[in-house]
């Protein structure tokens, strides 16, 4: 078997999935108890809330567990838009975003807010000048993704922040870092940071949210005090373990991580030297993420040809795999490449061997498809 | 060491454990993606969502996951507010709800409907005329809980419904059941259900809704098209899987339980003719729950008393333990009770011998701390 579907979600690594287990039986009080197993509990929730601040490279008092990416995603676009809207109401995005900003954009755009939806380039880059035009003094929240979860494309966080802080000082800026946590070096001057577990080893329904000081984020949620209010609900304590170990486990050498997982995506590049109309979508930013389009071939018959050999890619996000009739992230890029994509997403472990045998099942598999596809 | 702060949270199960262990290991796609590993992994989501609902005694196809009881019940008052706000915005609930329930209709408050909080009696039960009074034909959404979560008092859910569809025939009913799920059968006839997973030996972190056939709710989430768009974002696998055999375990022999459970119960009822001053809070309703004031003890300096001594209970909900300046439940059915309750909150694994063990601390106790404490 050879998963090349890290960015829809990772296996939960096999000593996370032990501390879980160890978890379940040793923690057995709700956090908010007043009483000792209650405190141990709390105490687990903590240590996880440390260790998941560490590999973000941030302080633990600024981090609120959530059910996940898309949670932390909605909180921080509506919390903080609703939390400011008194100061103003034009919020500015990009194209690409993951459906859990966009939607949650288009949520504000009912409630009336103002909302910029701004262009990329065929690289997957928005433009900065562009951005910097579309704020104004009333723009309380600018959010852009740092790795674009369908091509890899990186935006410069750093210029986003510049650029929106230059024109509306006291504007947030939100920057959804699930497909960058534990791979890239997090924008740490974002006001608002999401990650999530499962991308990284975790298990699936955690995630997290970075809210910097003197951010006001309001709550999307209702009931009692877990997450200093703005998360009730008990927490998920078997889960937000999980996390924190495998946030820690992943954290580490991401510099040599990167390197060797570069070595994978590039042994898959040379398929646009090896086969005729075969298009690179969106920059070569990060490395664990190749979304490549073969012309004449629907991207879907060829993620299952290639399933036939053992090989589990993509065609999109898994959040958008089963929406219905919505434009494809690729087209936004260059329009009509959508429906030939294919993305490839890699985690440390998978080996340039790995890249070349999906190499060879690709170009057997592309020219077949080809004859009997309708064009 | 003896548990009786099960309402608060149960014991993973073992088996329960065990299971999530094999599912980390064995369901590792993301059940959105196109391909196999991930068609496996929504195989176990319905298997698990199957489960869920056999144990409720509803249709499986009604029944929705989500991160807890608490976000069930925002959704359930919330969504299904906003989704008939057109036809009417009087909404109506009781005052001894969970503050998930409370706060969500502060929400809608907020939002400029009107809320009626109906009072209860010295029971915990509110007066079925009064309800039926409140109802107008402008009457969308009705919220009563089944089993109350700090004094066991049980509300007619079926007069309620009754109530509510006489005057207003198109008006939903909700029913909080986190505390009666896998303890009581559930009063299948309401338009909404709230379950929650970690109050019955599943994991903490998970939580269903039902919703009827024809009944519209209002996604408070933006995103995926996971749990049919109303409940974006990758599923909590793990959780799920535990969730669904815990219900199955759980749900076995209600009627040999709770018989088992009321000896619990009424042994440690006792204490209201072994000591004086001491008073029931809330009918003898459902056996899961004992609620008593020891007048002129803090309920708190007797939960840490009682610690010592191995013996683990509450002074309310855990989710309202730490909000500070909240009238208590227990106020609301005679004011002044709430400083000096205790509550007791049992599983089908208690004996009558943990109760006797339990009655005895408990009278050594409270005549000593009654001399120590300020009246």
């Amino acid at each position: 078997m050879i998963y090349f579907d890290n960015a829809s979600t990772t296996a939960v690594l096999p000593d996370v999935a032990q501390e879980m287990y160890r978890g379940m039986l040793e923690y057995t009080g709700n956090p908010s108890s007043l009483h000792e197993l209650g405190f141990k509990s709390e105490q687990a929730l903590n240590k996880s809330r440390e260790q998941v601040a560490r590999a973000m490279g941030v302080n633990a008092k600024n981090l609120y567990f959530t059910s996940g990416g898309t949670e932390a995603n909605n909180t921080a676009v509506i919390g903080t838009a609703l939390a400011y809207k008194s100061r103003g109401m034009r919020v500015i995005t990009q194209v690409t975003e993951h459906p859990s900003v966009t939607d949650s954009f288009r949520h504000l755009e009912a409630l009336g807010f103002d909302v910029v939806y701004l262009p990329v380039d065929a690289n997957g880059h928005i433009d900065i000048e562009e951005l910097s035009d579309s704020v104004n003094e009333k723009t309380t929240l600018v959010s852009v993704m740092y790795v674009n979860n369908e091509t890899g494309a990186m935006q410069d966080i750093d210029a986003v922040i510049r650029a929106a802080k230059a024109k509306s000082p006291n504007c947030k800026v939100h920057c959804d870092c699930v497909q960058a946590f534990c791979k890239h070096k997090l924008p740490a001057k974002a006001d608002l940071i999401s990650v999530s577990s499962h991308k990284t080893g975790g298990p699936k329904g955690v995630g997290a949210l970075y809210i910097a000081d003197g951010a006001r984020v309001e709550s999307l949620h209702f009931g009692g005090s877990q997450e200093k209010g703005l998360r009730p609900g008990t927490e998920n304590l078997t889960g937000i373990m999980g996390f924190g170990l495998a946030a820690q486990i992943s954290s580490q050498d991401l510099e040599q991580k990167a390197e060797n997982v570069l070595k994978v995506k590039n042994t898959l590049l040379s398929l646009t030297s090896l086969l005729p109309d075969v298009y690179l979508n969106g920059a070569l930013d990060s490395p664990y993420i190749l979304n490549l389009s073969f012309t004449g071939v629907r991207g879907e018959v060829l993620l299952h040809a290639l399933e036939a050999d053992g090989i589990y890619t993509a065609t999109s996000s898994a959040c958008s795999a089963r929406l219905k009739n919505k434009l494809k992230i690729v087209d936004l890029l260059n329009e009509g490449r959508g429906e030939s994509a294919l993305r490839m997403s890699f985690n440390s472990q998978n080996t340039p061997e790995e890249a070349e045998a999906v190499c060879k099942a690709i170009l057997k598999h592309v020219p077949i498809l080809r004859k009997f596809q309708p064009r």
